[in-house]
């Protein structure tokens, strides 16, 4: 008998996954509906529930998001943030996600499921207001790949594709008052099981009660 | 023997608790200390994990936070988005929600534990970065309250005492180069067990190819 995933086994397993998503096996549209009802149930501000699920199937129009995502990704590692990102004492994996991030790059319009996360708000918002915003949208987002994670699906976080998110919007029709805030490129997992990734140790992120 | 709690159940059962949180039984924070070595293994943008966790369980420090929470929530109360809120449909669920959100900002101050979700971040970040600098703090965020939830503990999103972001963050000695992205009252829950929530169909908010 398999005993269910318990909780923090799931949520310290589930993690990005760029070079394990298998692009040629298909994944039914049932599992990322699944997926998508319990994502739903994450809360909102104000239980507003303004969100928006775009899962793009179609072999072309991932094409062109992949496109869209392989050149904002040439670029951003072209860009100075990208060098200036590197983090004394983390090299070793930070070259394995630099690597791991290359072939997403390289793939992305070839896996089989795009989720975009959507949420209805003006481009213009202020910047003092969009934490507000995002957390009206982004847990839901990550209940969707922890819940695909539980159904054997491999899922990975990424925002590059904001770069060309009016291009993107018009390819697919979201409509002008509606933001992307995270495309999940969805497919099954190819490894053997999920393990949790390596983390700072906590104490160095925990202040109590001061800084 | 009880089973550990299903993905499922666990992701569609964890949601905002206000009116259920006990004020008087204090938190172990060993609980809330594993509750966060679970969030930090939520991925983070390029693995960066630059976030930092705020826990606040001092008294003062707690009712210093709940009176700005409750002088930006009566602010709210009294605001054009606050009517304009409103959804044909929904007013019942509405109504609830603003009695429940009523009384959590009466009694903000005194929810044992405060836990404040920070990232490393400049203030005047573009809006178009802002989905790519929240989606690496919010996931853990949410993970942190579903790990809280298995524990027996209940929390609630807010963002309302971020209009007073700098006066809190001089409270607690947050350095000027840190944004908080969330608050999250945490207490143990009084309720008898947690239930999923009401929210519209799927098929309202899932666009299959195109919208």
């Amino acid at each position: 008998m398999t005993l269910p995933l318990g909780p923090d086994e799931l949520l310290t397993t589930t993690r990005s996954v760029r070079k394990r998503l298998d692009l040629d096996r298909p994944v039914p549209l049932a599992l990322v509906r699944e997926s998508l009802e319990v994502a739903v149930q994450a809360p909102s501000g104000g239980n507003q529930q303004g969100w928006h699920w775009m899962v793009v199937t179609d072999p072309e129009l991932r094409a062109g998001i992949g496109d869209y995502y392989r050149q904002s990704y040439l670029a951003y590692r072209d860009s100075p943030a990208y060098a200036g990102r590197a983090v004394p004492g983390r090299e070793e994996v930070q070259a394995r996600v630099a690597s791991s991030a290359d072939h997403l790059a390289e793939v992305m319009g070839r896996v089989p499921v795009h989720v975009i996360a959507c949420i209805t708000a003006a481009e213009e918002l202020p910047a003092s207001n969009q934490a507000g915003l995002w957390g009206s949208l982004l847990p839901a987002a990550w209940s969707f790949q922890v819940a695909a994670r539980a159904r054997g699906l491999g899922s990975a976080w990424t925002t590059l594709h904001l770069r060309y998110e009016r291009e993107i919007s018009a390819l697919l029709g979201i409509p002008p008052q509606v933001r992307q805030g995270v495309l999940l490129p969805t497919a099954y997992y190819t490894g053997e099981t999920f393990r949790p990734a390596k983390r700072e140790p906590l104490d160095t992120v925990l202040h109590l009660d001061r800084w």
